[in-house]
């Protein structure tokens, strides 16, 4: 029987990172990586697949990451936590001293009747079957994507670049809702509408109608859509069967349950990514939130911590961002809504401005920025903000003021760089004007 | 005579910044702000008049940013702290309950023969000079630059896209040295070699020769170099006379003596940008650093602090970029060479990236970062970086980390957000990897 000082089960975002730390930490006799796909997707890459890349082939990780980890394509089918070994699917034994479950999600597909039709796709993370989505869509003119979340109105943004009448279905009231504020919500949808996507809000779907291929959708308001395609991302739901028959806990939001430092009830198994239950920054409540940004994050710290608790995790802060047509958005942390809705008294303020300066320096775009901070101890609690493509790094730099504790006045004061070619002026530098508007407001 | 709540001399850069302030902080009656200059440049957008931007025109800040301000363009030419009055060149008398003094700073110019010679320029933020400036370039055919710190570097990149062959010449060992360690520099200095750039090195400049124009440049090493148009930019020395002659104090530095609240020797008078002391984050020494960025925030500082000492200055974190071709740099806090010249004991480690991900993504730029952390504390001392236009946002980033006074360890499990379109992968994230890196080699 093989053994190994660590299994990993999983090779995607999680699954890699935990290969990569664990041999950057440890000087372990062998590293074990267990994954049943052939070859693995960039899993945030998949929407870009159908417009911007053209090609599976252009978003693949190679398995050169994984260093001198050795990787087994099979699927684990169980394990035995008396013995510490894992059994796969082709009859692989592999005894393990720790063990990392990155096993990841599978997405929701909705209990509505017409779900088996032909040419209705939920999107997991599997090149194969994305090949065929891509060949099916290729003779498609008339595309419904169900859900409006950050997954629905990427690939809305790509397909409408095919020959192709586009639709999303989003039950809320606006798309993006879970990840922004309403007036970021409104204008991503105004974006998807000005390039010709169908914003439908409000508004779910009862049924997909057709022979043995979807024809048309039929919405809870008897609205029929004509199509030929239909994608659903609604979601997606741990992959826990695994952990489940071996007997672990799983938590409130169905991922497997861990402690601060990523270990599951079992001592020498740990979890991350997808799978894992994960927690929030603010409220300490599990959240389903579910981003490669925290499950590299979470394997970061569970292979830390494999063998002494030396990086607890402080909980996710979550920290999104996006691009609808030229325009990017992104949030970290709590929206104003989120915020309410879990009882803070908030001030929420906005700035602003041209992310070069002077404003007349090429490539120059409008950034608008929100934070909202805790009214009682001035803290940040959250940040969005839509303009060019700077704005991924924005959602980093929020996020590192909120994970430091900062206050409106220590943002306000914060000191920053900036650059004509760069940056917004530090005169109008949007970030610390609406903390400074809200150190006024609290006062 | 005039009565004013708050006083303001100088109205680039910390002059706005303080009148914006303030009037969002105070219900003042009157707000007077005293500038000699009739209009004001962008400060940090001067090189790119050259240049990027064609005009003048269109590197002014509007007066409108004054908002309800009383502007007056006039020169303050004496402080009476007895009576707490200004007076101009005008004859001008404005009675202050407190003071901002913003006056900037001057270019200085080398005690070298051949200055005073025509077309030998120093750049002032002065409108009127730069469109001579503009006027005198634009019949050159062989500009020499004295100085390649930032300003002699982007003047030279945006010079070479006239129809003039530029040279550099730096006396230290590289250009940028100041503000990257030798490897950034080492690129930098290959970017503008590349697009014709001709970059002299550790030479200096004896003599200035010509009749009445400057016709060559002599180097310390003998070397001649044609030379129809000389740039200076060797840096600038703080506008204190007006602080001088009313008997405040002056630092180390040369620039006016300020507490932690931007409090002067009098304690009713302010100063804040150029024109005032600033103090190292890190080593709590007076540092000459001058930027627009910290003359904004001190501005932020001192006006918050007029009635009541309630922001305390940390000192200069000192937060740079630039772009030199298509590249952008940056750094944030202490380079390795100078936490290793201030005698700490270091480890810098570094990652690189695409900054998009897949790399395949169109407009993905490598990115090259390095972090320094002190050994003994773990805490991240610096940063520095080279990659596309999202570099801007990585050094404010950087300073974030370092103002929060996080550890590698703190940085290894930040909790950061991903964008195909807009960031670097979650596993390749290379602020992240630098950090793990050091972790791992500070055990």
């Amino acid at each position: 029987m093989r053994q190994a000082d660590l299994v990993i089960v999983g090779g995607s975002a999680a699954g890699i990172e935990a290969a990569i730390v664990a041999q950057r930490h440890y000087e372990l006799d062998k590293v074990v990586v267990i994954r049943k796909e052939d070859s693995v997707m960039v899993p945030c890459g998949i929407p870009y697949i159908f417009g911007t890349l053209g090609s599976i082939d252009k978003n693949v990780m190679p398995d050169s990451l994984l260093g001198d980890a050795e990787l087994i394509k099979d699927e684990v089918t169980s394990i035995d936590r008396a013995s510490q070994t894992v059994t796969t699917a082709g009859g692989e034994a592999v005894k393990y001293k720790r063990l990392i479950l990155a096993s990841g999600s599978q997405p929701l597909r909705p209990p509505i009747p017409g779900m088996q039709l032909d040419n209705v796709f939920a999107i997991p993370k599997d090149a194969v079957y994305l090949r065929e989505v891509q060949s099916a869509l290729s003779s498609c003119s008339n595309l419904v994507i169900i859900g409006g979340g950050f997954i629905g109105v990427e690939f809305a943004d790509e397909c409408r670049k095919l020959d192709m009448k586009v639709t999303i279905v989003e039950m809320l009231d606006h798309c993006l809702m879970l990840a922004l504020d309403e007036q970021f919500c409104c204008t991503a949808e105004n974006n998807l509408r000005e390039s010709g996507v169908n914003v439908i809000t409000g508004n779910g779907v009862r049924a997909l109608h057709g022979q043995s291929r979807v024809e048309w959708v039929e919405l809870q308001d008897g609205t029929r859509i004509e199509a030929d395609a239909v994608i659903v991302g609604i979601g997606v739901s741990p992959a826990t069967k695994l952990a489940q028959d071996a007997g672990l806990e799983i938590g409130a939001q169905r991922g497997i349950q861990v402690d601060a430092y990523m270990r599951t009830s079992d001592s020498q198994i740990f979890a991350a990514g997808d799978c894992a239950e994960t927690f929030c920054y603010f409220t300490r409540k599990a959240v389903p939130l579910r981003l490669a940004a925290i499950a590299t994050r979470e394997a970061r710290l569970a292979t830390m911590n494999l063998f002494e608790d030396v990086a607890p995790n402080q909980g996710a802060v979550g920290v999104f961002s996006t691009v609808v047509g030229d325009t990017g958005f992104c949030a970290a942390g709590l929206t104003e809504k989120r915020a309410r809705d879990a009882g803070l008294d908030v001030i929420a303020t906005e700035a602003a401005a041209p992310d070069r300066h002077p404003g007349t320096m090429p490539g120059a775009s409008g950034q608008k920025t929100k934070l909202v901070f805790d009214r009682e101890t001035g803290k940040m609690l959250g940040g969005q903000a839509t303009g060019g493509t700077s704005t991924g790094e924005t959602a980093n730099l929020m996020a590192a003021l909120i994970s430091a504790g900062s206050t409106a006045r220590d943002v306000a004061c914060f000191q920053l760089g900036t650059h004509p070619a760069l940056t917004a002026s530090p005169i109008a530098y949007q970030i610390v004007n609406a903390a400074e508007h809200a150190l006024v407001r609290g006062r």
